[in-house]
């Protein structure tokens, strides 16, 4: 009765026991009873036990997710304080030092005169001797001329200036020596050593490469993070224009790559890694900007391949975390994360909307220009013999960076600096210095001032980005895009107080101010960053957590969305993608759509050579074979194994050269199969026994039959196939969706080919 | 030559054409070569007449869907505008009527007064005759005792009450009334006729279930259009608890589906279709809250099945045209889409993160406490009496609410008032009125009514939401959380003015104010909403713009979070999926893991009928192989097709049917055929005649064989299928990422069984 008594307990919804009791009573004698409710207990309380275990270890599993994005979210949090506080100091002391504390920064140094900052934007004149108006507010912050400045120089000026770009040029060969100094060499497709440098650049196109499935080795290992973290403080110190979200969301995906060693379950998966990859981009992007919530949209619309909901409360739970350790270190002592607060309180008239749109044109415009440019740059980079001189590129690149940008005080002043200075609003009560002027004759230098800006980043930025230096291309954009807008703004504004009463500005109802420049230059930001990046959702939601400013969000949506569609009309690809096009990565692009040309028939293979597993397949035959395959440069495909015109299964290259790899020490004409082979169902027992686990064989190698070794666990037993009749879209889709690397094509069952992910995408590079 | 000539025309890329010129130069006469320029010449503008209009028909194709989302837009945001001014009116009917013109709601009467809306939230006295304290601030706004008391009464605030509950009541029963008399009849799976009611409740749901590809006919149609919106106006004015955001995007969805009928693109096309509904889901929550983006991403996470990059971009423009559209009717005349606008300056303090944390056990507690009685009640009253007594419930339901209601300030107010008064700051200059005290005197009373409000809302919503009246949980769940949520805040506030100097209140530094009562409010509500409906990035994106304010961001993604996850260790189902299951739509859930407990070869069907192509298939015995199959019950099922035991395509039974319908004229004996059948190349010919686009046949019928019909067309001739060795967590992926109905499984080819998704999904609910 063991038999029932395992049925009833196994199956207690098909027969309720109570039904089977009243059946059997009859039968069953009452001993039988007894022994069956014991029975019965002891089943039950085993199953309650192995839930409870199961739903513990259930629990563990998620735990240390959860555990490993909490921190991941706190290293990242840490690291980029101390990124921030460094890169800060450093960029200060280009124009000077602290007498009071050598150690101290310039925001620091002058907090502690009278409590607040008072030397940030307010106490800059117009393109006075900096150091002339600090010696009224901040005392101990000295200029480098006041420490030395010799006789021979009239103007102490000249002295601050040579220090400036002395100092930025040092910075940036210190950036770029740590880069050249730690390549990462790998082999190449043909075997041939590749030397590349993945610390360099912004790294958001590679990390997208890798999240899309593909591997690059070193890419996210423990040297790439410190020389990106500590190239990316001089880089960003020295002065050439560059931001550090990119850069940011690499070294946050390093940190989430080696903390996935502490839990076997990531180290080993590589999937379950790229989900916590994800999150950790969103982590990069909440400690650059202190915008958690658009670092989870910036991971799903620009960086992820596959962002399903789980990954993205991950994503939420990283970037929440980072940003929390953030605000508790609290780096600046400003107790807030928003990094460029503003209070617009006026809101938009409808007139305005013309001028923004003719923003979001422009953005459109600029940004597909720019990727052309760069894109046409950094290719003639890579050809030329600036190839081999790329830390003189730096060093010529940063002179003149430097040498231009210091007669101008927007240019001066570091990038994020200028971002603030430009989005702050300009209030009827405030001193109105800088950007901000009572009367309308002040205009025409502030106009100067940022036309010069302008021109001075539109053009420069083009060259920077690609540089070999680590350097991100979202405040750079943000900085082109808000001084056009704040040059508009001011237009727009001088154009009303010289005609308050004109129609065109009813709606403003005659109010002393009725303009907000510093909107203009949030638009104008949006506009840019959406030509040159293509993004939409997460740029928008970035804007707004570093503005903390929600008054303008119907026309910035606007301009973004004019933005997108004027660069993706003149070109559909965003600056990330040509650059993943210039590296040469696989890398199928599952937003776009494509006009196939082709039909699944005519993008398979079907001439691959196949392996027979009704053949007698020998180490030697399957060496020549592999042979054949990587000779003809095709080293990351794989082998279809048929029985006849049958799919039996699909083994890699790499997989079978591992296998073969192993069965050395068989000798040559070791027969080899793979899974089931219907044709020799007699040779199942010796597998059987042969090696169940893998690669073992030769049980009856020594008495007459030659050795045998069993390749089944190499081989994948079930191979997504498509009907021949199947469209290109689906084998698209497949593709994209599932993350496979092959199909295999069938036509009524019987096989016709293959489709690799590789040659598919070099179709798809053709159709565009 | 022609062949040359097309063949250089053709692909230049791979000879140059001056090089084959260079190599035929004395080969080919002068005049040929004048004939091959004058031919490249037509070939190159042929080709880019083609691009041209290519590129044109390409464009079209975009601006078609680009300018069907702005129309939508456009139709919703007016929609949205009518839908709220007459709610509003309606709703404050319920208080009084404006004297001086009757056709004006309670703010525009009172806004002419003095130029700015006084009667809003100040001027209510707590507990005050709402009559007596507007006698001062707004004299044309009466009160109903105002109008007529009868002498009988001594007190006229029972009038007001009374009257407050007559129009309450027939408001919710006019609302009740349209959706009783305007059914929705359809055949059920084993064609008896149901009456379901399409109108009422929330219509998410069954939004989701459409957007996962399942069709519910005349869901989105005129009819339910027009009842749904009307509906909505009487139910939101009655009183009950209820928000508009679920209807609105209903609402959005209907206006989406209708417009698709503009384009025949969208019209035919079901996946194209359900791009656009996505998009409408967005702009319902954008008309619904004023929130664009919180739409945007309220369609990804909460709504849509599948959601790329372009559907996204859709959606935003949708929203931003439905939000910019309201903005410029402005029917509140606030020039604001921001419909709760708070402007907390107190940043938060970390002692707080207590009592957040606090809010955010009791949101996740009460959401699935919630979604579990809220489920048994709907059950209940699907299967008791109460199935045939709706309005009657709806009678009863609603009175209880507006008699429980009225002695309560809070409670009587409408719910968007309600989260408005609870969400706004105290600051030190305020008079102070409501909810804010000056003294610690104050506070019992105000405890004690929001204690009331809150046992009151959260006790009636779980009786409310099923209710067969168009309503919403948003905004109902909004009101618990932030009631709970001030109730909190103004504890906190109070022990803060007893013990100022405390220890625990050190980081206020003893300031005069220091808790922001508002922030706990919209803590609490981000709780609870998410505890009932499992949104996190939206739901905290819509309430920013909600409200226009990002400081409190990192305490409420924290809050949101430790919502969820209690939430989730409860029941891991959301307040839709519930109602999606009580439905018993068929929805594969793509955001949830399962833990698999039977393998691909246990879920698939063997036993099932198949076509052998290679047999005679007359219509006769394809007949009855249909009717057992219906008969099983199982009419949404198909047939494999086969050709000896290799799979050759699969054909639907309403396609089979639809097949068998068309061919009756031929008569019962004749012989149809699916698709290549290897075995009978010869009659290949005969098909070919007989009827290449469809059902056509009999060529030869008429001599010697029976008439024949070629079924071609209605066969999937390139299902999907998998190995029988592939693992169930890949059928899932199949299932929920590419939308299939159905996998056929193989085995080396061979055909094994189907797995059909209404199956697997039953397999799901089982293992959850």
């Amino acid at each position: 009765m063991d038999g029932l008594l395992i049925y009833l307990g196994s199956t207690p919804a098909f027969s309720p026991p109570c039904f089977t009791i009243l059946y059997y009573r009859f039968v069953i004698p009452l001993d039988w009873i007894h022994e069956f409710v014991k029975e019965q207990i002891r089943l039950r309380t085993l199953r309650a036990l192995r839930g409870v275990r199961g739903s513990l270890a259930n629990m563990w599993d998620s735990i240390q997710a959860w555990l490993l994005v909490c921190i991941i979210g706190v290293v990242c949090g840490c690291l980029a304080a101390l990124i921030d506080v460094c890169s800060e100091y450093l960029s200060d002391l280009k124009t000077g030092y602290c007498a009071r504390d050598f150690t101290l920064g310039q925001t620091f140094c002058c907090k502690s005169v009278n409590g607040r900052s008072t030397c940030r934007y307010r106490c800059i004149l117009l393109l006075q001797p900096r150091s002339r108006s600090q010696a009224i507010d901040c005392p101990d912050w000295r200029s480098w001329s006041e420490l030395w400045t010799p006789t021979q120089i009239h103007d102490p000026q000249w002295v601050d200036f040579l220090a400036y770009c002395l100092i930025g040029i040092t910075f940036a060969l210190v950036s770029a020596g740590l880069v050249y100094l730690n390549p990462n060499r790998h082999r190449g497709s043909k075997g041939q050593v590749k030397t590349t440098y993945y610390t360099a650049g912004s790294g958001i196109p590679e990390v997208k490469v890798i999240l899309s499935g593909f591997v690059i080795r070193g890419f996210l290992g423990i040297k790439t993070l410190w020389v990106k973290s500590v190239g990316l403080v001089f880089s960003v110190a020295s002065g050439i224009i560059t931001g550090k979200e990119g850069p940011f969301v690499h070294v946050a995906c390093c940190v989430g790559n080696i903390a996935c060693r502490i839990f076997d379950k990531y180290e080993k998966n590589d999937g379950k890694r790229r989900e916590i990859l994800s999150a950790s981009a969103a982590a990069g992007v909440a400690m650059a900007f202190g915008a958690p919530i658009g670092g989870v949209l910036f991971s799903l619309e620009q960086v992820s391949y596959y962002f399903p909901n789980k990954t993205m409360l991950r994503s939420y739970m990283c970037a929440l975390i980072a940003a929390m350790t953030l605000k508790f270190i609290n780096p600046f002592r400003t107790d807030k994360i928003v990094m460029f607060q503003v209070t617009y309180d006026r809101e938009w008239h409808w007139f305005e909307l013309g001028f923004f749109l003719a923003l979001g044109v422009f953005g459109g415009v600029y940004g597909s220009i720019f990727c052309k440019l760069n894109y046409l740059w950094v290719r003639y980079r890579r050809t030329s013999w600036i190839k081999d001189h790329q830390i003189a590129e730096v060093l010529v690149y940063v002179t003149l960076t430097l040498v231009l940008s210091y007669p101008n005080i927007y240019t001066r002043m570091n990038s994020t600096d200028l971002v603030a200075t430009l989005f702050a609003e300009c209030k009827e009560g405030d001193s109105y210095s800088g950007l901000c002027v009572h009367q309308t004759s002040g205009y025409t230098t502030i106009v100067k001032l940022l036309a010069f800006a302008f021109f001075n980043k539109a053009i420069l930025t083009i060259i920077t980005f690609g540089l070999r230096v680590p350097h991100g291309i979202f405040v750079p954009s943000l900085v082109i895009g808000a001084c056009l807008g704040r040059l508009m703004g001011t237009s727009v504004e001088y154009l009303y107080r010289l005609y308050p009463t004109s129609p065109f500005f009813d709606a403003c109802g005659g109010a002393g101010t009725c303009i907000t420049p510093g909107a203009y230059a949030l638009v104008g930001g949006a506009a840019v960053l959406c030509g040159v990046t293509k993004m939409t959702l997460s740029l928008i939601v970035i804007l707004f957590e570093l503005t903390g400013s929600l008054t303008y969000i119907l026309p910035i949506m606007l301009v973004v969305m004019v933005a997108k569609w004027v660069s993706d009309f003149i070109s559909p690809e965003g600056v990330y993608e040509k650059m993943i096009r210039i590296a040469g990565h696989p890398f199928l692009n599952n937003q776009r759509e494509y006009i196939h040309t082709k039909s699944t028939g005519e993008l398979m293979q079907s001439d691959l050579d196949v392996i027979d597993a009704n053949e007698e397949n020998t180490v030697t035959t399957l060496r020549a074979k592999l042979s054949a395959m990587i000779y003809s440069g095709f080293a990351d495909g794989g082998f279809p194994i048929l029985n006849g015109d049958l799919l039996v299964g699909y083994i890699s290259c790499s997989e079978l050269d591992h296998a073969l790899e192993k069965t050395k020490h068989l000798g040559p004409d070791t027969i080899c199969y793979f899974g089931h082979s219907a044709a020799d169902s007699s040779m199942e027992d010796v597998r059987g026994e042969g090696g169940a686990g893998g690669v073992g064989g030769g049980s009856g190698g020594h008495l007459l039959a030659p050795p045998t070794a069993d390749f089944t666990v190499y081989v994948d037993l079930a191979p997504l196939s498509v009907s021949l009749r199947a469209s290109v879209e689906m084998v698209t889709e497949l593709f994209s969706k599932l993350g496979v690397r092959y199909l295999c094509v069938v036509e009524q069952g019987r096989f016709q080919g293959v489709i690799h992910k590789k040659r598919f995408l070099h179709y798809l590079q053709e159709v565009k």
